[in-house]
This record gives structure tokens, C-alpha cells and sequence, in this order.
């Protein structure tokens, strides 16, 4: 029996188990969570450009384009809405992939759902069954992917498009394990073109192809039966003989779903910037809240994070709001002065260049620690009479269930994508709706 | 100065040179036998299945589908004609790239001439640029590439597409090097996928791909600036860094263009069956001319093959048609029978099954030569009065520009390919317009 085959009937059997409340709740949360983030990127100038490019091409269909008012075919909107989904780098990760889940799995799921007008439990099971092979397939070479410089959220998650999609239409193992074959040839995406409008439009171009494939492989297009173990199969092709292991996808898929994992659970970004700068945000919100210190009171701000954090945030001066992204001491400073981080930091300029920030970020010093964990972050406050508060914090909210995120900083985030492009009332009821599985 | 811009500027310079006859002949001649096998490949099962697929989700547009009435948009058009251009696996090919040069660049290329009604000598320049580009680009990754199982006619020729979509739109070469390094991250094709429909798939999606990435690159759509040379950039993902040479694309692009080249040229295949196959049947279609003998003459026919030639072809009962075109014994018995070998013979179960055919195949033997010329084919006819006639071939016809392909040929599998969607008077006029550069 080949992987393909192997992997095919292994899915086919997790999807149809009967899924506890808890893997439903996460699924739930994942997907409203990757709905507002895909509402909110459907806006940026990047999804506009593309639109440009594709919409004159595409047929209309019934599948919904977010962030407008289009409906298009399902290939397309699945390329739309991938590329949406990701454009802000503000969607969930999962640290087995290590990339992102919601946004491999979700765009192509919901374009054909859209397409075949199917709602409710169905759009969950097939999401079950996308995270569960996306972990799968990246415990099976992602480690090394990664590593490499492939980029495994279109990399890997390509086939737990595939999954997702082949689950919904109910296709059999054959025609499953064909699409899967048919996905080995058409992943693609490599880091160095992170930090680019590429970045997102690769997510959307796996996510076109996952849905191709899994039509195709129901019109009976043939693809090589070992495409995955030959000798230039996807195993040795993308991480080389010794760099995968197949025994996740061919094992039993049976045990706890990894959705509901304690050890690598899926991570939500409730403030849009570096995920290192998560940990040192909640240090530094956490004093503010039990000190209730203004940012006139401060003389410095001094955060200390692990090494390998360092290089990617140390930004003392970022050139505009969105490199502010990836500046520990704009997004300290930011926070500090307003309580929170929103979207519009990172977009408008007048909130960037807000006196208050620009003259508390001259006031924040990064250095490194010696900790072993690398979520670990110290931060102190030393305010201009002479006193000194300090905060360890061993995991941002929402890292690891030892860390919980509030409910409420969820909903918090979705609303603010969403009256991007929704009025409130219009956004808390789609809200709503999704609490209730009605996903139209 | 990025690998990426000094590309461009590379590519730019050489496309706005004055080319010489029998550059443009070259190109002509490779444009007229791709569309033929395009023609034919647009009526086959793969291509049937994909315009199921892709058809209902395309917008009509200007950009002719080969093989139907159908006028797309050019997106959509270029992953229709890509695929279908590769399905017959009967189109030209070259050792630098390892792979398959005018399928890789004219698909995309025609799909873009068609939308904008753009005709002539404008596509032969902008091929000449796309062949140029897979040659280099070749000559940079994949002698490495096609060893380690990447499918070099995508993950390199998407490069070249990319290169004559730009060349034909008139990018600049910031526009142009975008485009190069959007590509970086959507290049994929492995080998496990040969012998399946999946094979010309991936062809059409690098057309796609080419096309998309060259009007994202116009409307100012972001890439990384070091896609190629980055750490985790094309070079070091898909290669590693000792495998990979920037070189064929940096220096000046000076010189003679690589489609004269006298090392290794554009392979014309004028029989549809593997090209490990060609140099054997020469020499049997040689004794069959100098003899006037027929199969009932025949004794056996032995057939010595280099080793490296010998277990791709070692196929002594085929199951199908189809396998036929990778079996020495069909395809020489065939063409001893018929005197030539036509696209039907590995179609039609009746050729398949003519008893003069069946009856020569069991005394076809294929062994293994120790010469070191890899074309190297021996032929020995014993005929059942004891006679023997044998012939050495050094090269099949059109291997090199030493063997070079009597004009003929090219014109007759043109023909047999086009009538599959034309009258033979429609046929032959295309045909002549093809020779005027009239590519409408």
C-alpha cells in the first residue's frame, strides 16, 4: 500500500469520527478568528493588486471574495481569499507546521463550501480533518522544511488544503489519495520572500490548487502512486531521504486530535505584530494596568528577551507603521501609551507619529537574557521619581494552554478586522452567526 | 546589485538585439511544433478532464484554447494550452535545461499575444527571450535539478515563461525582476509525477504561474529583492549552495544565442514515442528502405542499446497503446510493418492490435551495447533465408545539429497532429501561416 494510499484512508477514517465538544469549540475559534483576519486583509492594498489581476479572468460564481462584495468560482476565491487571509501575518500558528494552519486549510474549504452551498458541522469536520493533517504532515518534514528555507504553511499545507476539501466533498480513497499525488507536484513557496505581498499570495495559490486538485482527482486526472516514498517523490525531493518520516501520515490516526495537543496547541496572534514581541507586550500591559503609570511617568522601559528573539525586533527606529510590526520598542511604547495594539497602529501614520509614542520609544532599551525558553521576557519600568517595577513572563496569552487567552481579546480582534469592512452592529452579528456555525 | 535585477537587465539587453535569420528560423520552427502537439494535445483525455475543471470557473476573453472553439481569458488559457501542449509528451526538448524549453515559454506566451493582439515578430522575439532564459537558468540549476527528481521544464521553465511574458509586455526591469523573484516562490513540479497526466499539469500551472506573476509585477505587487540569492532563496532551497551558479545569469548575455547553439540544440522528437527509442528506429526504418524487405521476411530483428537507454524502453509486452510508446518492441515492429509511426499507433487499439504487428514484436530482442555514446543504437535484421543487414546509428535525426531532422518530418507530424482538430486543407493552411509568422 503507498503513502498516498496510507494517508488517504487514515483521513477518510479521522474524519469521520465522532469529534468532542472541545475539538469542535477550537475549530469554532479558529475559523472566526481566520474569518476576521481574512475581512481585514481583504482591504490591503495587496489583495487590491491582485484582484486587478485575477477578477477580469474569473468567472463568476457563488463563492463570497471577503473584504467585498464579489462572488466568484471557487478556484478563484479560494486564491483571493488565501492571499486576504495572510496578507497581514495576523492569523493562527502551530509550532509542529511551524507555519500557519487556518489560512492552509480555511480559504479553500470555505470557496467551495460557498460553491455547494454546504454550512454548519460539515465546514467543521473538514477543518478537523485539514489541522489534523496539517500537523501530521508537518511532524512528518516540517522541522526540517522550516530549517531548509521552504515555507511550510503552502509547503505542507497545501495537502491539508487537499485534506479539507476532500473531506467536504466526500471523496473516496482513491480519488483522495490522487489528490493528494496530484498536490505533491504543485507545492511550492520558499522564505525568502517573506516580508513581501508574496508571502500572502502563495497561501492563496495553495489554496487554488488544493481545490483544483481535489476536482480533478473527482474527474479521474491521474497522477504517479508513490508520489510521495519514490526516489524522486516529495519526501526525498523537498527534505532529502534522512529529513521526513512518514509514520504520522501512515500510523493510526487515532488518539486525541491535535487540535486539542497541550503540548504545541494553535496559537492566536491577538495583537498584530511579531509573535516576539507578544510575551514582552503582556509584561509591559500587565504593569501598566497594576501600576496605573502614564507614559509622562517613565524614565525607561527595559525588556530582555531570549537571543535567538533579538535580531528580528530589535528595531529602534522603525522607517514607517508597518515595520513598526516588527519593532519591540514602537510596539512597547505604542501599548503603553494607548493600553492596547490595534490594526491602525500599523497602518496610520498620525498614530505612529503620536508624540507620546515617538518620545517613549527613545525611552525603551532591548537587551538579551540567558534563560533556557525562549518565550521567556523580562521587563522593567523605572519611573522618573526613582522606582522600579519589574514582570516576568514565561509565555504570551494564548501560547500554550498553560496560557490561556482571554475570551474576550479574541473577540476584541475580530471586531476590529471586521468594521473594516462591516459597520458594528453588521460585524457583532457575523459574529454571532459564527458562534452559532452559520458560516453564509 | 540582486540576482534578480542583473537578470532582468540581462534579459532586457539580449530581447532588444537585432537576431539573425536563422535565429528566428529556429524559433519559428520550434513555435509551429509545439502548437501541433498542442493542437493534438488539446483532444486528449488530461486535457477533456481539466476544461471540466477549469472551464466553468473561467471568464471568456481573447486567448484561443488549442483543441476547442473555446476564448478565454489568458490565465486560464495559458493552464489550458500549457497542459495540453505536454500531454502527447511529444514536444521539443533540450540538455541544458533537462527538460522541455518551448512548452515551458509558448503557452503563456500565446495566451498573453492573444489577449493584447499582439502577432509576429513580437512573439518570436519574446520567445527568443524565453528560450534564452530556460537555457540559462538551466545551465545555473539543473543538471543538479534533474538528478535530485525537480521537473526542470516548471521549476526552471517557469522562469523562462516569465522571462517572454515580460519581454512581450514591455516591463521594465524593476517590473521585470519582480516578476522573476514573485516566481521564486511559485516554481514546483517533482518526477514522481511522470508517466501520469500530472506531468502536464504542472506544465500548465507554470503558465499560469508565468502569467500571473508578470501583471501582479505591473501593478507594483512586492517581492523579496535577494528571491534567488537569500539564504532561504531559490538557489539554496531548491539546489544548496554548492549546486547552483548564478553565473549563466549575471554575466552579459552576449554572444550567439543559445538556440543556435552547436553543443546541445532544441530536440525535435518526430515520433511520439520516449526519445531513447529514436536512434534504433532510424536504423530500422533505414534497413527497411535499403532491403525492401516486409515483416514476413523477418526472422528477428535485434536492437542493441546503451545500459543507461536500456530499462526505460525493455518493455517486450505492452499492456496499452499507450505503453506501447515507451516499449523498443512495439515501436519497432510498428514502424517495420507501416513504414512510420503516427500519434494513432498509440491510440487506436486496432493498430495496437494488427496480427503483423503482434506477430514481429515476438521477434524483436533488445540488448545492451558497450559503446560510449549514449545515442548509439545497433540494428541487425536476420531475415528466414538466413540473410543478416545491420546499421549502426550514431544519433537519431534531429539530435544534434550534426544529425540534423529532414524538413519533412516536422511538416508531416505537424500535419498528423493539427488534423486531429482540422480539416487537412485547414491543417495546411495553418501551416503556411505559421511559416509567415501569422500566429492567429
Amino acid at each position: 500500500m503507498t503513502v498516498a494510499r496510507h494517508f488517504a484512508a487514515n483521513l477518510l477514517a479521522f474524519s469521520g469520527q465522532r469529534f468532542s465538544d472541545a475539538a469542535y469549540e477550537q475549530a469554532r475559534t479558529a475559523i472566526i478568528d481566520t474569518l476576521g483576519v481574512t475581512l481585514a486583509g481583504g482591504v490591503q492594498e495587496g489583495a487590491s493588486k491582485l484582484r486587478r489581476v485575477v477578477v477580469p479572468s474569473a468567472a463568476t460564481g457563488k463563492s463570497r471574495i471577503f473584504g467585498t462584495d464579489l462572488k466568484l468560482n471557487p478556484l478563484d476565491a479560494a486564491l483571493l481569499n488565501g492571499t486576504a487571509s495572510h496578507l497581514l501575518d495576523f492569523d493562527d500558528s502551530n509550532s509542529w507546521l511551524h507555519g500557519h494552519i487556518s489560512v492552509a486549510v480555511l480559504p479553500a474549504l470555505l470557496a467551495l463550501a460557498d460553491d455547494r452551498e454546504l454550512n454548519g458541522e460539515a465546514i467543521l469536520r473538514a477543518y478537523l480533518a485539514g489541522y489534523e493533517t496539517a500537523v501530521r504532515m508537518g511532524k512528518a518534514v516540517s522541522p526540517f522544511q522550516y530549517r531548509h528555507g521552504w515555507h511550510p504553511t503552502t509547503t505542507v499545507g497545501l495537502f491539508a488544503g487537499v485534506a479539507a476539501c476532500a473531506v467536504l466533498l466526500g471523496l473516496n480513497e482513491e480519488q483522495t489519495a490522487t489528490a493528494l499525488s496530484i498536490s505533491a507536484s504543485l507545492s511550492s513557496g520558499i522564505k525568502s520572500n517573506f516580508g513581501s505581498e508574496t508571502k500572502a499570495l502563495v497561501v492563496g495559490q495553495a489554496a487554488r490548487s488544493a481545490v483544483m486538485a481535489v476536482l480533478l482527482a473527482q474527474e479521474g486526472f491521474t497522477a504517479g502512486k508513490t508520489a510521495f516514498e519514490h526516489h524522486h517523490g516529495y519526501f526525498n525531493v523537498f527534505n532529502g531521504r534522512e529529513n521526513a518520516d512518514a509514520t504520522p501520515l501512515t500510523e493510526a490516526w487515532t488518539g486525541t486530535p491535535f487540535i486539542l495537543d497541550t503540548e504545541k496547541s494553535n496559537n492566536f496572534k491577538y495583537f498584530s505584530c511579531c509573535y516576539a514581541i507578544l510575551s514582552p507586550l503582556d509584561g509591559v500591559l500587565a504593569l501598566r494596568d497594576e501600576t496605573g503609570l502614564t507614559s509622562d511617568d517613565i524614565e525607561r522601559i527595559e525588556v530582555q528577551v531570549h537571543p535567538i528573539r533579538f535580531p528580528h525586533i530589535n528595531i529602534p527606529q522603525p522607517e514607517n507603521p508597518l515595520a513598526g510590526k516588527f519593532s519591540l520598542h514602537y510596539c512597547v511604547a505604542r501599548a503603553f501609551v494607548t493600553g492596547t495594539l490595534t490594526l491602525d497602529d500599523f497602518i496610520d501614520p498620525q498614530r505612529f507619529a503620536d508624540p507620546h509614542t515617538q518620545s517613549l520609544m527613545n525611552r525603551v532599551t532591548l537587551t538579551t537574557h540567558n534563560e533556557p525558553v525562549t518565550h521567556t521576557a523580562f521587563v522593567t519600568l523605572t519611573t522618573t521619581d526613582g522606582r522600579q517595577f519589574r514582570k516576568t513572563v514565561e509565555g504570551a496569552r494564548g501560547s500554550s494552554p498553560k496560557f490561556p487567552l482571554p475570551e474576550g481579546l479574541l473577540k476584541e480582534k475580530f471586531l476590529d478586522c471586521a468594521r473594516r469592512v462591516l459597520t458594528a452592529p453588521e460585524a457583532q452579528a457575523l459574529y454571532q452567526r459564527l458562534l452559532n456555525d452559520d458560516y453564509r
